[in-house]
C-alpha cells in the first residue's frame, strides 16, 4: 500500500514537472539596437524578466533577446531561421521600423513602406507556418517633441498606421509604443524637448523608457494563452 | 468767380489723384511654384485681385507675382535685387519653405533648418533695410492627411515653429497657412486623403486652397498700414 | 525480326529524347525592370532565345524571365521560393544592383554595401544548394558619360567590385557589364552624352544594350556544363 | 642745395614706402571646414605664408583665412559682405565644392549642379565688380581610392567639370585640386586606401595634402599681376 502512495506520489511529481515544463513558454523579443538594449542590465527585457520572477513565474516564462543595431525588418527577415526558428520560441514580439524610417535620411537606405509591409507580413507568416505566437509593436519615437515636430514623425506615423491596420486584420495582439510614447511625452515634456524623458537620445530608452517598454509588453505576452 | 472755383476743384482733384496714386501700395508675392501658378487665372493673387477690386480699392492695391518654381528660401534671396528690390514694392509677402523641406528626401538638396533661419532673416533684414512691410508665411502641407502621417510633417512642423517665432520675435503680420490648412483639413478630409481637398497633388493649390489662401493674405495686406 | 528492330528502334528514339529532354537546360533571369523589359520584344532575354536558335539549340536551352521593376537584392531573396526554387532552374542569371544603388538618392531607400553582400551572398548559397548554377553580373550603368561623372559612378563601381571579388572567391562565372558598358561607350561615346548609346534613359537598355548583354550573357551561359 | 637733395631723397623713400605699400596684395582664402583648417598650424594658408617669407615677398603678400565649417556654395555667397568685401582683399581663392555634393547623402541639404552654378558665379560676378582677382579651385576628394569607387566620385567629377569649364569660360586662373589629387593617389596609394594619403579622413587634408594645396595656390597666387 504505502509502496502504491509512494509510486502516485512520484508519478503526481513527474506530471507536475511535465506540466511545468510544458508551460514555460521561450519569449523571443525580435529588433534592433533598442532590443540588443533590452538584454543590458536595466534593459526592457532584463525588467520584464523581473517581473516575471515578482510574479512568481519564472518557470513559465523564458525571454530571449534577439536584437542587433542598425537592423530592419529586412534583415530580420534574413536572419530568421538561425535566430528565431533554430531557438523554437512560443511567442515572439517583432519590435522593429525605426531604422526603416531612419536610415532613409541617414544614409539613403530605409525602407519604402510597400516593402516593408511585404517584408513584415512574410515573417508573420514564416512564424504562424510554425505554430508560434506573434505580438507586433510600433516604432517608438526618433525624437520626444510632442507636437509633430520630430523630422520622422510623418513616416513613423505611417508605419505606425500600417502595423495597426495589419494587427486588426490578422487579429494580432499590438503594443502600440507609439501611442504610448507620445500620451507619455504629452504629459511629462512640457518643455517639448527632443530627448530625455523616455529616451538617452531621441532613440534609445532610458530607464522610463525601458520601464513603458517593460511593462506594457508584459501585459501582452501574459495574455496569450 | 466761377473761374477760380473751377481753378480750385481741378486742383482738389489733382491732390486727391496724387494722393491716391501715393497710397497706391504694390504688394509683391515672393515664392516658389505655388505662388508662380498665383498668377495664373484661378490662382490666389488673381483672387487677390478680385477682392482689391470687390472692395473698391484697385487704385490703393496693385499686386506683384514673384514666385519661381523649385524656389528655397536662398534662391530668394539669391534673386532679391532684381526680383523684389528694383520693384520698389510697398509690401512683400515671402511664401517660402516647402521645397526647402522637400527635397531633402526627393533629391537631397533641401536646406537644414539653422540656414533657412539664417536666410530668411537675411531677407527680411534686407527689405526692412528699405522700409518695405513684411508678411510671413508657413508652409502650407506636403499631404494633406490629418493624423500627421504625410512624411514630410515633421519638418513642416518643425520649419514653421521656427517661422512664427521669428514673426512673433520680430513683431510681422503671419499668415500660418500651415494651421489654417491643418484646420481646414481636420473638418473637410474624414477620410484622410492625401489630396484633393486643398491641393491637386498634395502641394499645390486647387480652387478651394487659392481661395484659402487669398482670403488670409488679403486680410492681412489690409492690415497694414 | 522486323519488329525487334522496330522495336529496338522506338526505344532508341525514346531514349534520344529522354536524353535531349534531360540536357535541356533551364535559365531564369533574376533581375529588375531592365530583365523585366528582356522577355519584351527586342529585349535581351528575346535575343538569348534568338541566339539560341540560331545556334540550333532550342532542345537543350529553355529561358525563363523573372524580373520585377524596382527590385533590389533584397526583394530578389525574398521571392526566391516562389520565382525561382518552384521553377526548378538549371542556372540562375543574377542581374541586380541598379536600384540597390540609385534609390539611395532618388527615395532615399537605397541598401548598403554591407547588407547587399550579405543577400546577395544568401541567394547564391540557396540556389547552391539546390545545385543550380550561378552566373554574376555587374550592374551597367545609371547614365552613360565615360568620365565617371554620372551621380553613381562612384557606388556602381563600389558595388561591382564586391561583386567581382565574390566572383572570384566563389568561383562563380562573372558577366561584367559594368566594364563592358564602359568599353563600348569610350568608342562610341565621344560626345560623352549621359544616353543614347546603350540606353534609352541612362538606365534602361535600347537596341545596342540588349545586344550587349544578349551576346556576353549567352557566352556565360553556352560555357556552363 | 644740400637741403634740396635731403628733401628729393625724402620724398623718393616716402614714394618707395608708398609703392612697397601699394604692392601688399591681401589674398583672401574663401571656403568650407578645410580652409578653416587652413589657418591652424600646419594648415594650408600658414605653409602658403612660409613659402611668402623663403621668397622674401612678406611685405608683398598677405593672407586672410575666411573658411566656415559646413559652408556650401551659397553660405559663402550669405557672407561675402561680412567676411570678404569689407577686408578689401586682391585676391580671393575660392574654394568650395565638397559639403555641396556631400551633404546630399549624408543629410538631404546637398546643393543641386545648376543652382550650384548660379552661386558660384553670383559670388564671382560680385568679386570681379570690386575689382578683385579670382583664383578657382575644383572640389579634391571625398574618398582618396583612385578606380573612381568613392561614393560622391560621380558628383565631384561633374562640379568639377562645370568649375573647369566656368574658369575658361571666364579665363579665371584654376587650381586643379581634384586633379592633382587624383594624380597623387595614382601614384601614391597603390592599396586603393580611402585614406591617410592626402587626408585624414577621407575629406580633411593631412601634411602631404595641406602641402599640395599650398604648393600650387601659391604658384597660382603668384602668377597673378
Amino acid at each position: 500500500m504505502t509502496k502504491l502512495v509512494l509510486f502516485a506520489a512520484f508519478i503526481g511529481c513527474l506530471l507536475l514537472m511535465s506540466f511545468s515544463y510544458d508551460q514555460k513558454k521561450k519569449v523571443l523579443f525580435f529588433g534592433d539596437s533598442i532590443t540588443a538594449a533590452g538584454v543590458q542590465p536595466g534593459g526592457y527585457i532584463k525588467m520584464i524578466d523581473s517581473l516575471i520572477r515578482q510574479e512568481g513565474k519564472e518557470n513559465r516564462y523564458e525571454t530571449i533577446g534577439a536584437g542587433i543595431g542598425g537592423n530592419k525588418v529586412y534583415d530580420l527577415y534574413l536572419r530568421m531561421e538561425d535566430d528565431v526558428l533554430k531557438k523554437e520560441p512560443d511567442i515572439v514580439v517583432i519590435y522593429i521600423g525605426v531604422n526603416d524610417v531612419w536610415h532613409k535620411s541617414s544614409s539613403g537606405t530605409g525602407t519604402d513602406l510597400v516593402k516593408f509591409g511585404k517584408f513584415y507580413e512574410a515573417i508573420v507568416a514564416k512564424l504562424q507556418a510554425k505554430d508560434i505566437k506573434v505580438i507586433l509593436c510600433t516604432p517608438a519615437v526618433i525624437g520626444e517633441r510632442t507636437d509633430y515636430s520630430n523630422m520622422q514623425d510623418g513616416d513613423l506615423n505611417l508605419y505606425s498606421n500600417w502595423i495597426r491596420q495589419f494587427s486588426r486584420q490578422k487579429e494580432l495582439p499590438l503594443v502600440d509604443l507609439r501611442t504610448l510614447f507620445h500620451d507619455y511625452d504629452a504629459k511629462n515634456n512640457p518643455e517639448n524637448k527632443e530627448s530625455g524623458i523616455l529616451t538617452t537620445d531621441r532613440v534609445h530608452l532610458n530607464r522610463a523608457g525601458n520601464w513603458l517598454v517593460a511593462e506594457n509588453m508584459w501585459n501582452a505576452i501574459k495574455t496569450i494563452k
